[in-house]
C-alpha cells in the first residue's frame, strides 16, 4: 500500500510524514490504548485533554511562545481568521478608546500577495473602521501589477495608533515571503514599528498559515495575534492555530455594549481562550495528526532542524530555477531576496513546455507542481514533510528538463 | 489492536463503525489508489471533487433532499451555525423587507433544551432583531425548571412574518426530541406553521446535530435551513453539514448595503454555496470519514434501515429504564412521549449507586455513560454506530444492576 506513495509538491493540503500517517491510522481504531478511536473519543476525556495539552506545549516550546500568549486550536482556516482578527482587534481598540468614532479607528494592511489582499478585502466588507493600505507590493513590481516582491522599509506608511497592523508572512499563491534574516531588506520592519509604538503593545497580526512551524517566528512576542491553518507544515485541513497575546483576549460583549460590532461566539477570542479550545467539539482528528507531526518534529531536532533543512531545500530549488532562467528555459516570478522557502514559483517558456514538465514529473511520481489557478506556471511547495531526497529528485528532474529543452532550441 | 475496542455510549464525538475506521486508516496513506493520503490530497483534485460529490449525493438520496436545497460542507459545528443562521436569515429578511426597522424583525425560538437555549442566547448577543421565545418547555416541566418535555402545540406563540423560526430536533444534554410520528402530540407543529404562512416559504431553521441521518427529517422541504455537526451519526468532529433552501442564499453584501449586519465571509451562505463548499480548504479527513459512513449506510439499507434499528434500540433501553423506575432504582428524567431516540437520560437513586453503575459498566467494556456535566445522571447515547448487540449488552447490564440493587433494599 505505502510503496505506491508519490511525492506530493502540492501547496496544501500537503504531504505528511509517512510515519505519522501510519501511527494515525492505528489511532483511528484505538487511541493510546483506550479501546476507542481518536475520532470517537470525547474531547473532554482525560486522555484527549492530555494529548491537547502536550500538543500545545510542543508548539510553545519549539516556537518559544512566551506565557503572555495563549495557543488556541479552532476551525475555519485562515479565511475564518481574516474576519476574527478584525472583530477582536476592533473590540480591543473600542475598550482602549471607547470615545473614538468608527472612522477614527484604523486597520493597517501590508499587501504582499493574494492572501493579504483577501484579508484586506474582508476588513473592508466588515466595516467599522478606516482600512488603510500601509504598503502595496504591486507598486514595486517589475510590471506594476504582480505581487513579486517584499517592498523596502522606506515605502511603508503606518497609521498613528492603528487598531491592527496586518501582514502575511508567506504568500502561497505568489511565492513571496518575508526574510528570516533580520539584516535583509526584505525582513519585516519590526524595529521601525517598535520605535513608533514607544513601548506600547503592538497590535501586530500575522497570517502564518503556510510557514507556521517551518522556522522560528521573528519577534513572536511582539505579535498580538499569529494564526495559521494547519494544512501546510503541521497537519491536515480543518484545524486552525491561533496564538494570541493576553491583552487581545477582551470581553467582546462589553465592547459591543460600547458600540463595537457583536462578535460571533465561535470567533470571539475570549470564548476560545476561556474554554481552552473546547468551547464546543474541536476538530479532534486534525488535532491528533498535528500532535503526531509535532512529536516527530521534536524528535528530529525541533524547529532549528527544520529551519536548516528548509533553507537548504529552498536554496537547491532556487539554484536549479536560476540555471533554467540563465538557459532561457525558465522565468522566475519573484524578485531576488523575496522568494519563499515554502513555495517556489516560476514559469516555463516555450510552447507546450509547461505541459511537458508536468507530465514528465508525474511520470516520475512527483505530483502537485501546477501553479495556483489564478496565476498559472509552476509551483513547487517544499513544506516540512518534503525531504532532502525528495528535493534532490525534483532538482535532478529540473536539471534534466533544462538540458533536454536546451537541446531543442535551434542554435 | 481492534479486539480491545470498547462500546462507546458517549454523546459525541461518538462511536464510528469499525469497518469504516479500517477503510479510513488505509485512506490516510493512500486515498483511492492516488498514492497520496486523504489528508494530503488537494481539495480541488478531481479525485476529491468526485468523492465530495458522491458524499453529497448519498445525503441527498437518503434524506430525500429536493433540488431546491443545497447541501454544504463546512466547519465550526452547531455553535458556528447558531450565529450563521441569524446573520443569513436576517440578510434574507432585509432584502425581502428593506424598510423595516431592526425592532420590527423577529426571530422566533422554540426552547426545548440546553442547545436551543444556547442558540437563543447567541441571537440576543448578535442583536439586529427582536428575539422572541415561541415556547419555553421549562414552563411545562414537572418542576417548572427542567427541559424534560416537548410542549403541546397549543402553547406555541409564533410571530407574524418572523425572519426565522428556530428549533432543535434532538436535545443531547436533556434527552428530549420531537417525535417522528406526525400524529403524536410531540411532533413539531409543521402543519400549524404551513397554514399560517399561507403558501409563503417558511423561514424554518432546525438544528439536527445529534439526530442527523438517524431517521428521515419530517417536512424537510419546508425547511429554510437544516444544520448538523457530523460528530454523532455521521463522522468525526470538525465537519458541519448545512442544507439550505435556494431562497436563503442571498447576497449578504447587498443586504449589508441596505443596513443588515455584515456577515463574516466563512459563514455567509452565498460564499459556501457559490463555491460548492470549497471557498477555502474544507475539513478533508472528516468529510472522507463521513462519506465512508454514508456509503456503509446505503449498503445496509439506508435511512429506513437505521430508522427501524434506532427505534428498536431506543424502545429496548426505555423499557429497561422503566423497569428500573418501577423497582424504585431509577428515575426517568424525561416526560413520556418526549424521550430522545439518540440520548436516553435517567437518574440512579440511592447513595453511591450511580458510581457503582458506571464502574460496573466500564468493567464490562461500556464507556461514555456519564450524563452531561451540567445535568449529571446517566446518559446512554444510541447513535447509528451502536449496534443492536451493543444495546442488548447494555440492557442486560441494566437488568442485572436493577436486580442486584433491588436485593440491597431492605424489604
Amino acid at each position: 500500500m505505502t510503496s505506491t506513495r508519490v511525492i506530493n509538491f502540492g501547496a496544501g493540503p500537503s504531504a505528511l510524514p509517512q510515519s505519522v500517517l501510519e501511527k494515525a491510522a492505528e489511532g483511528l481504531l484505538n487511541f493510546e490504548s483506550t479501546g476507542i478511536g481518536i475520532g470517537e473519543i470525547s474531547h473532554r476525556s482525560k486522555e484527549f485533554s492530555a494529548f491537547l495539552a502536550r500538543t500545545e506545549s510542543l508548539i510553545r516550546s519549539q516556537l518559544n511562545v512566551p506565557p503572555t500568549h495563549h495557543i488556541i486550536f479552532t476551525q475555519g482556516g485562515g479565511t475564518g481568521q481574516f474576519s476574527a482578527v478584525v472583530y477582536n482587534m476592533l473590540a480591543r481598540h473600542r475598550l482602549l478608546h471607547p470615545d473614538l468614532r468608527d472612522d477614527q479607528r484604523t486597520l493597517d494592511y501590508v499587501l504582499t500577495g493574494s492572501w493579504s489582499k483577501k484579508a484586506h478585502e474582508e476588513a473592508i466588507r466588515l466595516g467599522g473602521a478606516n482600512v488603510h493600505v500601509a504598503v502595496d507590493a504591486r507598486s514595486y513590481s517589475k510590471d506594476g501589477k504582480a505581487f513579486d516582491n517584499i517592498p523596502p522599509h522606506a515605502e511603508y506608511t503606518f497609521s498613528r495608533d492603528p487598531a491592527m497592523i496586518y501582514y502575511c508572512d508567506n504568500e502561497t499563491v505568489d511565492g513571496v515571503q518575508f526574510s528570516s534574516d533580520s539584516n535583509a531588506p526584505t525582513f519585516f520592519p519590526f524595529e521601525l514599528l517598535k520605535r513608533r509604538a514607544n513601548s506600547a503593545l503592538l497590535p501586530l497580526v500575522a497570517d502564518y498559515s503556510s510557514s507556521f512551524m517551518s522556522r522560528p517566528i521573528p519577534y513572536l512576542a511582539e505579535h498580538a495575534v499569529i494564526f495559521a491553518g494547519a494544512q501546510k507544515n503541521l497537519g491536515p485541513a480543518g484545524l486552525t492555530i491561533v496564538i494570541m497575546r493576553q491583552d487581545c483576549i477582551v470581553d467582546v460583549d462589553v465592547a459591543a455594549k460600547l458600540g463595537a460590532a457583536p462578535v460571533p461566539k465561535m470567533i470571539a477570542y475570549n470564548t476560545l481562550a476561556d474554554s481552552k479550545s473546547i468551547y464546543n467539539t474541536p476538530p479532534v482528528i486534525p488535532i491528533y495528526i498535528a500532535g503526531l507531526v509535532l512529536e516527530r518534529m521534536a524528535e528530529l531536532g525541533g524547529l532549528t532542524y527544520f529551519e536548516d533543512l528548509n533553507k537548504r531545500k529552498a536554496e537547491k530549488v532556487y539554484a536549479a530555477v536560476r540555471a533554467g532562467e540563465e538557459g532561457g528555459i525558465f522565468q522566475s516570478k519573484v524578485q531576488q531576496g523575496s522568494g519563499s522557502w515554502m513555495n517556489v514559483v516560476f514559469n516555463i517558456l516555450g510552447e507546450g513546455a509547461e505541459e511537458r514538465f508536468l507530465a514528465g514529473a508525474e511520470k516520475e511520481g512527483m505530483k502537485g507542481l501546477k501553479g495556483h489557478r489564478l496565476v498559472g506556471g509552476i509551483r513547487a511547495s517544499l513544506y516540512n514533510a518534503i525531504t532532502a531526497q525528495d528535493v534532490d529528485k525534483l532538482v535532478a528532474y529540473i536539471d534534466k528538463f533544462i538540458d533536454d529543452e536546451g537541446n531543442k532550441i535551434p542554435s
